[in-house]
């Protein structure tokens, strides 16, 4: 499919308002998960994974013990794009 | 830890009793579980493969789509021991 | 994409030729993988899981300990499609 | 098993001798991977995940499409001990 362009501030703004638990940090949509154990921690981010590479678009993320810490953002548009909202509404929906 | 013995049919009978979805099966613990999608089936599979890991006591196990069907019993032992019944309860508290 | 239809006996086993270590057992394609742990059979299947995904044609697969078997075809076409030729020659690649 | 005490910097440099790759950043152990693919580096992921949740030690890792970035040390010690080093050279024999 083709990128998408990236989002300007009202409409990433807008869209957040739809997306509960991110935020933006660094130009990046970004969000912190916190498990029980690393178990679970590693076994949604086996999801994650899953959902990225199906995408073809693949988080910058990093983990510690129960701890998870997701930031998406679409490298070659240069910020944040609907690409980025539709994986995290998809990590989003994994958990309820 | 010292491999624990092959228990007796009575034994397995009344464990079971505490053990929610799980049957005997060909000398094994079996349950089958039915996940939403492909996803969420090889999430759970990462958790358990961590467990089993952990314990050093592995599952036969298979996988279509959504479905994960998963065997238990002690090899070095010749049926199904207590490590059967832990490993079990493990993955039945993955999914509470 | 559409999904292909089933291939005929002759096209298999021409296709067959170029897909080292794969057979046909009861109207899949079938291999068999043998890794010296636990920890690298697993670290195989999550490969696995990721290309499976991505191109949404999913594997029927078991493990037992270092032991992985997989067996595929085409549940829509009732039989072997090109869809499998291409996941096994995507699974081979991880191994070579 | 009891949790092993820091390490001194004279011990670390001289174990960092047997072990290619890794540094010392910030108070850890530091070892940067680069795979082809975002698949043999999310492979490479669950390979970790299953070695450290075995020892009961876990990584400080990131990843962004095929970089895997691990960082090791031992909380609890407040510094770098054998455990840090018994799972880095796990981790590299994964990879030979």
């Amino acid at each position: 499919m083709p990128r998408p362009s990236k989002l300007d501030p009202q409409e990433i703004d807008a869209r957040l308002q739809n997306l509960p638990g991110w935020t933006t940090q660094n130009g990046s949509l970004h969000r912190h998960f916190q498990f029980d154990t690393f178990v679970e921690a590693f076994g949604f981010m086996a999801r994650v994974a899953l959902l990225a590479e199906k995408m073809d678009h693949h988080p910058d993320w990093s983990n510690v013990y129960n701890r998870v810490m997701i930031n998406l953002n679409t490298h070659d548009a240069g910020g944040i794009t609907e690409l980025d909202f539709e994986l995290a509404g998809r990590i989003n929906a994994l958990l309820s």
